[in-house]
């Protein structure tokens, strides 16, 4: 497939005799019938495929290809592979942008050949970007990852994600043109309340003088966007990234967000546990997504054995302790 | 050039029988050299470009080019346009991915085109990327933006940026991976301080309970950021974003970080003014830098005439304005 095919956005929104329903109602729906709160984390390093991903890669290989593509078209294909050995266990992938990005315009393309690899497999594709920016940039990113982009000669589909995570520093109005974007088509963000880092305390913890923390500001600056986006089952399509590793703070800001899917990154490598995550789920089975990347993906490194087989086993028994935790 | 070699870094911080220099003392010796602290912003909109890159486009095209690369080919003639009228008058050039990503794989080799050609012209190249991220994808978007990437088939070449903007709201490790890669090759990054937006207000003027508000803690964090990476002209290779549309923060922040370098974006358009920019320029003449995009690129609409024309006589008029004030 091209790139330029696997980019053009699909209509997988619309249901047959319904309207297309809203991000919130996309998540829960789709976490109901897979039975799974597990994202699957792509952020491929091409030094460390899977031994299998190089196999293919060469056998598709002739010599005039450049270095950049040949590693663009092994990280998609491991990342194929990954999606294949994994995806059934899961209900979303989270690509990590900056993991394609590093190959240049390769990359790009591969990004948009794992985008499409993931949603033939039923998943929602969400990508893991981090953007934020002035209202015209903003808008610009927009295009990227949801939209199109006007050109002299006709439309330029973007990444035709299902959602983004963003990053909350320039305020409301950067942040607009990325949910008016995500809303028109059903589908939604994922805006930075508390990263899965050590140093997200340097900031988000910090008090502020009217009361609380910057991370606690924020979680009320998404209540307030997503006000409007609000589905059937509760949940908004304006999400917040709270990461896993900082479960203490997951009763407060599920207090200040009560209808926002929070994304929660950091299960695994980051220290994780799944077992601490109760809080996210109040509102629902669908109101925690549980991000694992290299805990599956590099799973056989720790199990031995094929790791497709290995990454099946590690997501067969996160998504268990996910779901029954949310039960 | 295609994309690859317009992305392979070149050795252009070597100088004949000298170590590299630092960031800090690479831009006061360019400000010095050029005599100006201007900054090409190019933030091309495919939908409104120049009619002279539209005719040059078409010429090169044939009928099996996609929309996307197409659009790729006019935005980067377009930018090679600008640099040509302009450039002269400038010290670098600021290129917003936002622009060039929408347009996917062959947005990134437009991309990689204008940097070159920006090089080529003697301007140093700024990536505005806004990126941040935890260690490990932070330090893969260095790769994509500084370094190059380890594969199973070689290394393969980032952007090749003299420097980067960066978004600091995930803490001092996510800005670090930044900061060695920049380091290491003599290259620089700019933290969001005080955006140029009107949301900006949102978050980063909140005052902190320690005193201060966020802003300011971000300056303090740059500041021992950048204490390690001070040249001999007394500046840091870490900068700082700093809007020009709210001057009444400028003072206040230089004192924070009197070494770092201000990026002053919102001239013009987002309605800065020039004249209220002084206290930037307290460590000396290269202590701001000046972005101005569609001041300078769209000068025509307002102006009328030759659209090179008109950004030429703009950019020399922005040019001698800032010098003098700096002087």
């Amino acid at each position: 497939m091209t790139a330029a095919a696997a980019a053009t956005p699909s209509v997988r929104h619309e249901r047959a005799g319904a309207e297309p329903v809203g991000f919130g109602d996309l998540v829960a729906a789709r976490v109901a019938a897979r039975t799974s709160q597990l994202v699957l984390g792509l952020d491929p390093d091409p030094a460390r495929l899977w031994p299998r991903a190089i196999e293919l890669t060469d056998k598709r290989m002739d010599a005039s290809t450049s270095r950049a593509e040949r590693a663009a078209r092994a990280i998609a294909i491991h990342c194929g592979l990954a999606i294949e050995a994994a995806g059934e266990q899961c209900v979303a992938v989270k690509l990590q942008v900056a993991c394609f990005e590093r190959l240049g315009s390769p990359g790009w393309g591969a990004l948009g050949e794992v985008a499409a690899r993931a949603r033939e497999a039923g998943l929602l594709v969400i990508a893991d970007a981090k953007r934020g920016d002035i209202d015209v940039s903003a808008a610009a990113y927009a295009q990227a990852f949801f939209g199109e982009t006007a050109t002299e000669y006709g439309p330029v589909p973007g990444l035709g994600a299902d959602a983004m995570t963003l990053n909350p520093l320039l305020g409301l109005d950067s942040l607009r043109p990325f949910v008016d974007a995500a809303r028109e088509r059903g589908g939604g963000v994922f805006v930075l309340v508390r990263t899965s880092n050590p140093g997200a305390r340097d900031l988000q913890e910090l008090p502020l003088r009217r009361g609380g923390t910057i991370s606690e500001a924020l979680a009320t600056m998404v209540h307030q966007l997503g006000a409007d986006g609000v589905g059937e089952a509760g949940l908004s399509d304006v999400g917040a990234v709270v990461g896993a590793t900082a479960p203490q703070h997951l009763q407060t800001l599920r207090e200040l967000m009560p209808g926002a899917v929070f994304l929660l990154p950091g299960v695994g490598a980051q220290g994780g546990r799944i077992e601490d995550l109760g809080a996210a789920f109040a509102p629902g089975p669908a109101g925690g997504l549980i991000a694992a990347s290299r805990a599956v993906v590099q799973a056989h490194e720790r199990s031995g054995g094929d790791p497709g087989a290995a990454a099946a086993r590690e997501a067969a028994r996160l998504r268990e302790l996910a779901w029954r935790l949310a039960a």
